[in-house]
């Protein structure tokens, strides 16, 4: 079956759940008409709709071939990208000084859930341009964004990041690539890249790569690591593409999911290095690679989003439509679809109400991101950036464990056929399976949430949030609406657990940050189960408020996430405050 | 890497945890010797290292080949299984009277979830001949054991299980395969059946299929089936093999995991009908069939025991030898093996700690089964065949979630490589896929354990279980061991959650049948989390009493798991008891 965007429940979780429309109320996106979000949105679904969506089987059963340093992607994938870019996709957040159209990153979040949800080894590749748009733009020289932004913010280009090398994944730091100074201002490279996606293609003439090296008189570690452009064709002062640089694909990777995807291994330096240009300073290329990670780690969340729409959208209609027994009660011949049996509603109530909670997260981490660069007021701006850095890591890890999770109930829905590649469930379960892992695995997620973010500045973030979520709770209370069940009470037991697990993280941070570490995963799922609960919940209240259709469907579907997934809330305070001496002390266990 | 079966755990297990020991020293197992049992897996255990482990990998990539009717297996399957028959392997637990070894089932568990480890999809083939030689030695004629039963219990002969069709899943007693008789005695069987397991493979000259079908006059629905035996190739008198019969497969799948295994769609009836012979009574085939399933849901919930020790084993040796990262207070250079971060340490620890408690919800159930039939006392067979039953279905559905989520940790531990098909990780999460849906999905085991196992006798059989699992947690409270943490604690809390969920199940199963079903899965759950919880800290306990090495591992052990899992338990009490209306009035969410 094909896909369709959920156009209704996204403008809600847009504008209601994550804070758009009182962010552009309050004037913190300037001049932007928050009336045309839903036409974009529109459009983006139909575009997903009719061009990517049927892509999507089609790229998982051909996949990529290399062959001589050249990759064919699937059928009908080079044209679906030169729709893609003529449709202007490409350029929707990008700086329209350089061709782009400036929209809010909201906008394209959900244009990005969108993508991931129709097609998401497809969507991955502008993913990753976007990134690069990102860092070139925040630390590039005038003349390289003169050669290169336009053509990657149309789509034009495509660009990759190159972190990854066989010993340096999670820990970039320990990175061999070298660059040597050529004595002309640029660096030549040599080295070998790994896991690099879609370092080569056949959809676009030139591929700008973001490759991370080190100098030779570099620091150790993450301080002595450089960042370079470097073009797969060299770019002629009149625009016109000159020599093939010295970087190849040389390998490509055979994948669990995401087959449409290259994953490439990329040499450089087979005929003296290749040619590449300083991003920002020498020794300063992580502060560039955090600026492309942050929007990456976004992106990967909405993957998550998406593929758990996907998901749904498939097994709800097999659910409607698949006839195995009778609904209790159901008296005479014939069988009812199976979607009248209480324990395969659960199941899409789950896969439903999880797949909100987590759209809403990674909406509201765009719409802070843009709020930290759009305000006027200073101080909005650095609240917002700090909201922006404390909910990208649940953004990412909370949605994709989320993808996982609701793919996975994706499958049990289609009972027997959900194990036959045949019907597609299955791919879905595969290709959502890389999204906790790439752009920082969620266990550094959680470490970083823990680190740096809660840790940062005394937990001031999170007690900000805290209190904004504390009056959601307070409305569901005082509503007293009887559809919400114990909404109120699961979300306030949440709310209290969240905040004293906090305190306890930020107090052991210093006195025992091994037990901190300890309970990083299962705190980071406290704050998803939290938000998420909170979240849905000041939906369904907006959604009465606002004379939405059928308000009560979201208070029955905020009311299952408060009492299936934020109902855990407790249970994790204690796994985290009570057990870090059990993890911390595995090391018998495992040796044995 | 290959695989090493645990005997220490397992024996721990089998003999403390799952009460092996005991219901011997009880003499529930007559004559049998507790001694040989560490013998017997040693050899079980060489077996898989050196026969079995090292196709696994074999099988997933070659998959297996239709042509013409015919399957050919992997590379190096069908010697494997003729190794498998020579050492006697398929005869462990078969009655005597037939070429079995007459062994209990326990030891027989034991050795399924060692083949499962090893190479679950070879583990499979076995698994459905074991429920074939159960179903025929319990309602087959003595003509057709006759014939066939020491065939089945060597193995020279492989069984199937013939149940599904396009339109019957889960839903059985809508099959329409039919059966018309002959004459003279036989019958003749036309019809499609799907999801054959091993319906057609080359590694043995015959295959005993055992096939549901309809007769003419038979009433509608499961009280109108009946079970036949369909003999591939006819045998002659002497025991040779005859004619042909009329029963093909027509059809393999391309399916996610278990790549080695043949799931085939059967045709009967091309050429007038397959020749089938009935087993049991005529429209009694459902009785016969949940003789065979029975057997295949512990099997299958062995599978899930297999491949998480498998996953765990392999990401373990990854975390032990991958270096990524420094360990917090590390100095100097050089990076640290990444089970130095307690997040890596956190993931392996709750590998370890959920196989653990599978594994003995398993074995426990092999030994309630076993106690059932060679008990003497016939209110000790008749506690037992209770206890058996009410395990089942967590034993099948417990433990394959586990399977599951422990294979998804075991490709996050592997982090990048662990979506690249060559490192394995993948294969296991892949295969791993099945098994919470065949043999009745896992919402349908949740379902039977509500209705069926809670609901027979008044909850009996649960309140005769809690007060032996109170006995544990009361032992673990007084042992004063502060290695112990919180379990104790944690235990108490979950055996209270799961005694008033069960109340209220059992209350709501008359008065509101819809709103107990909405909350069997979390059930379940609810029940495999204390259930193994106290299992584990059983064992625990036992270690310590019986001078065991080191007996402090699986203390830490099985305190991780009752504060990381049995913790959840009053989060799911309130799942069952508070959400029911969410589930049972979805359906205005989900048809919006």
């Amino acid at each position: 079956m094909t896909y369709r965007a959920p156009i209704n429940d996204i403008l809600l979780s847009l504008n209601h759940g994550a804070g758009l429309a009182a962010a552009v109320a309050a004037g913190h996106y300037g001049d932007f008409d928050g009336d045309i979000t839903a036409a974009v949105l529109e459009e983006a679904g139909k575009f997903a709709s009719d061009v990517l969506a049927p892509l999507n089987k089609v790229g998982d059963e051909h996949g990529i071939k290399l062959d001589n340093g050249k990759v064919t992607t699937a059928p009908g994938w080079p044209d679906a990208y030169q729709r893609w870019t003529a449709a202007g996709w490409n350029a929707v957040s990008g700086p329209e000084a350089f061709g782009g159209q400036g929209l809010p990153l909201a906008i394209n979040a959900a244009c990005t859930e969108i993508w991931s949800a129709s097609n998401v080894a497809f969507g991955l590749c502008p993913l990753l341009t976007l990134s690069a748009i990102e860092a070139l733009d925040a630390h590039g020289s005038a003349e390289l964004k003169q050669t290169y932004l336009e053509k990657l913010v149309t789509g034009e280009w495509t660009g990759t990041m190159q972190l990854t090398e066989p010993n340096a994944g999670s820990d970039v730091g320990a990175l061999r690539t070298r660059a040597e100074r050529a004595g002309d201002g640029t660096y030549r490279i040599k080295g070998t890249k790994i896991f690099i996606t879609y370092g080569e293609h056949d959809m676009t003439d030139n591929i700008v790569h973001f490759v991370l090296a080190r100098l030779p008189d570099a620091p150790a570690g993450t301080k002595g690591i450089s960042l370079f452009l470097v073009p797969k064709f060299m770019v002629n002062a009149d625009g016109s593409l000159g020599e093939r640089n010295d970087i190849h694909a040389s390998g490509v990777e055979h994948k669990l999911g995401m087959h449409a995807s290259p994953t490439c291994t990329m040499t450089m330096g087979d005929k003296g290095g290749a040619i590449g240009f300083l991003i920002g300073e020498e020794n300063a290329g992580m502060r560039c690679m955090f600026t492309m990670m942050n929007q990456a780690r976004l992106g990967v969340g909405l993957e998550g989003v998406g593929i758990a729409d996907r998901a749904y959208q498939q097994a709800l209609a097999y659910a409607q439509e698949r006839r195995q027994g009778k609904a209790i009660g159901h008296k005479g011949d014939g069988m009812d679809p199976i979607i009248v049996h209480p324990d395969v509603k659960r199941m899409l109530m789950q896969m439903r109400s999880m797949t909100a909670a987590a759209r809403t997260i990674c909406y509201a981490t765009a719409v802070a991101l843009d709020v930290s660069v759009r305000a006027k007021d200073a101080k909005v701006r650095a609240d917002a950036a700090a909201r922006g850095a404390l909910l990208t890591p649940i953004a990412k890890a909370f949605s994709t464990d989320i993808g996982n999770e609701v793919a996975y109930l994706g499958v049990q829905v289609h009972g027997g056929m959900g194990f036959i590649e045949e019907t597609g469930a299955a791919q879905h379960y595969r290709d959502a399976r890389i999204t906790s892992i790439y752009e920082g695995t969620n266990g550094i997620q959680s470490i970083d949430l823990v680190t740096r973010k809660l840790g940062a500045n005394g937990g001031a973030s999170v007690w900000a949030l805290l209190d904004e979520l504390a009056a959601t709770i307070k409305q569901v209370e005082t509503s007293n609406d009887p559809a919400f069940g114990t909404t109120g009470a699961k979300l306030r037991d949440a709310h209290a657990a969240l905040e004293r697990t906090s305190k306890w993280l930020l107090e052991r941070l210093a006195s025992a940050p091994k037990e901190a570490l300890a309970g990083a995963t299962p705190y980071l799922r406290l704050f998803g189960a939290t938000l998420g609960g909170c979240m849905l919940a000041g939906e369904a209240l907006a959604a009465k408020a606002n004379g939405e259709a059928e308000p009560q469907r979201y208070v029955a579907l905020a009311r299952f996430f408060a009492e299936n997934i934020s109902v855990q809330g407790p249970s994790l305070e204690k796994t985290v405050t009570e057990s870090a001496e059990a993890v911390t002390g595995a090391d018998a266990v495992l040796a044995g």
